[in-house]
């Protein structure tokens, strides 16, 4: 992962520090949306699965998982570093299932059979608390993804996860993916907030400095089912590989910490 | 209503005519809001009379409301017309009250005052069949609305009215107001469908030639009470002067006419 610290120490963090809780009202909150709302591992890991078995052939569907939703995080992070031009997040989730299939799959695979299984990101199951929490959620204050899925992507996934959004934010309003900071800032913008009103949500602690640096709230979701719970374990045994992509424990100063929307209502409530 | 005429003349129109019903799918439904989807004679003029009631003072309410209306359209058509920088629809209708309230209110009203009554924007009513008919619709098409209010002015109005929508489209994602080009057919990007799959809904028939021109289906729903239902009579009396601007009966070749979003969803679902 050396080419991601690359990226990301081109990436410009604010200076500010999640705002503490109570001290600003929650006007909007906005959500990181593959892996903090909706699974993406079990999803994918099943469509490979069942490829593979409708073939005949064999594959490791942990191992094309990880690293599809790793090129994605990566191509994404190099776009906004580079500040390159904003191509639609299809195209390069496609690219990149090209390249895993490429390497990891024992067998050719026709572009129809790429373009199908691409869909997958459309079709993405929120987590248990998702559909109720967001629901809470949106009684208390306005509810948007930002997350680097494309308005389309973004309407395609709530339809079928049942997200009831009031707008979709995030990188199309952008033009741009995060952590870029117009990701965030033009975001914010649009909801005619300032930023300390603004909470961001997500599951991937590597996110939230990028929202504190703005002013924004922050709320860290704890799914230690991330990468099909192989990510780093709280207790990780000295000497024993583990996956460090998702940071999925908390260890900075959020507004807001948890292991569901549904609790994160309730202490948005209560603060 | 010259002036009007001058702006809509400098704004293309395109080549195309609406497509027939039945001649493609109805992919996307997306909609002009004020007038269309909400009612904003009623909710406007009744603001006014208890605004100038409370005062002890005396205004004629349906003056001022079509005043009102009136400029916001003509300043949306100006900008759209000359390209000018994209302003916070906010500030247009601010600044516009503010000339209504010199012109026709008896009494100076304070900066305050003004904001508060702009506000009313924010709480439109949604004409009887609209809930429903939304729902109906989105249970057959992605849902947005195409309308020239920014993304804020159309949450504020989504959560007051209870309006369903999958994403919002319209003068923010354009950084453009209708009728420019540009309002529609960056919506129309945004959705990554062709135009001939999403369908322009409006109860003012002058937008329609726009949404056709660019290949778009097109619904016109007959909206009588339109202006406080003062406007143009299906058999004007010869002679009679009255209020053309919304266009309210239908008089083009469009693809789908009717007067309720429920008719509409039936008549879509039949096609």
């Amino acid at each position: 992962m050396s080419g991601l610290k690359d990226f990301l120490s081109a990436i410009p963090i604010g200076e500010s520090r999640s705002p503490r809780r109570g001290e600003h009202r929650v006007r909007a909150l906005v959500f990181d949306t593959y892996g903090t709302v909706c699974d993406f591992y079990g999803p994918m890991t099943r469509q490979f699965e069942r490829f593979a078995r409708e073939r005949g052939e064999e594959c490791d569907a942990h191992v094309m998982t990880v690293a599809w939703r790793t090129a994605y995080a990566m191509s994404c992070f190099q776009q906004a570093a580079t500040e390159s031009e904003f191509s639609p997040l299809r195209q390069i989730q496609r690219a990149n299932l090209e390249k895993v299939m490429n390497e990891h799959y024992p067998a050719p695979v026709s572009p129809e059979e790429l373009n199908q299984l691409t869909t997958v990101w459309d079709r993405l199951d929120p987590w248990p608390d998702t559909v109720e929490g967001l629901h809470r959620l949106k009684g208390q204050a306005i509810i948007a993804p930002v997350s680097n899925g494309n308005y389309i992507d973004m309407v395609n996934l709530a339809r079928y996860a049942g997200l009831p959004w009031d707008i979709i934010l995030g990188s199309s309003v952008a033009g741009m993916y995060k952590p870029h900071p117009d990701a965030y800032l033009k975001s914010i913008a649009a909801l005619n907030l300032p930023p300390e009103e603004v909470c961001m949500v997500a599951a991937h602690q590597a996110e939230l400095p990028y929202a504190a640096g703005h002013g924004m709230q922050t709320a860290f979701i704890m799914r230690p089912d991330e990468f099909g719970g192989i990510t780093k374990p709280r207790d990780p045994e000295p000497g024993k590989p583990y996956l460090d992509a998702a940071e999925i424990y908390p260890e900075g100063d959020w507004t807001y910490i948890t292991d569901s929307f549904i609790d994160l209502a309730e202490q948005i409530r209560q603060s």
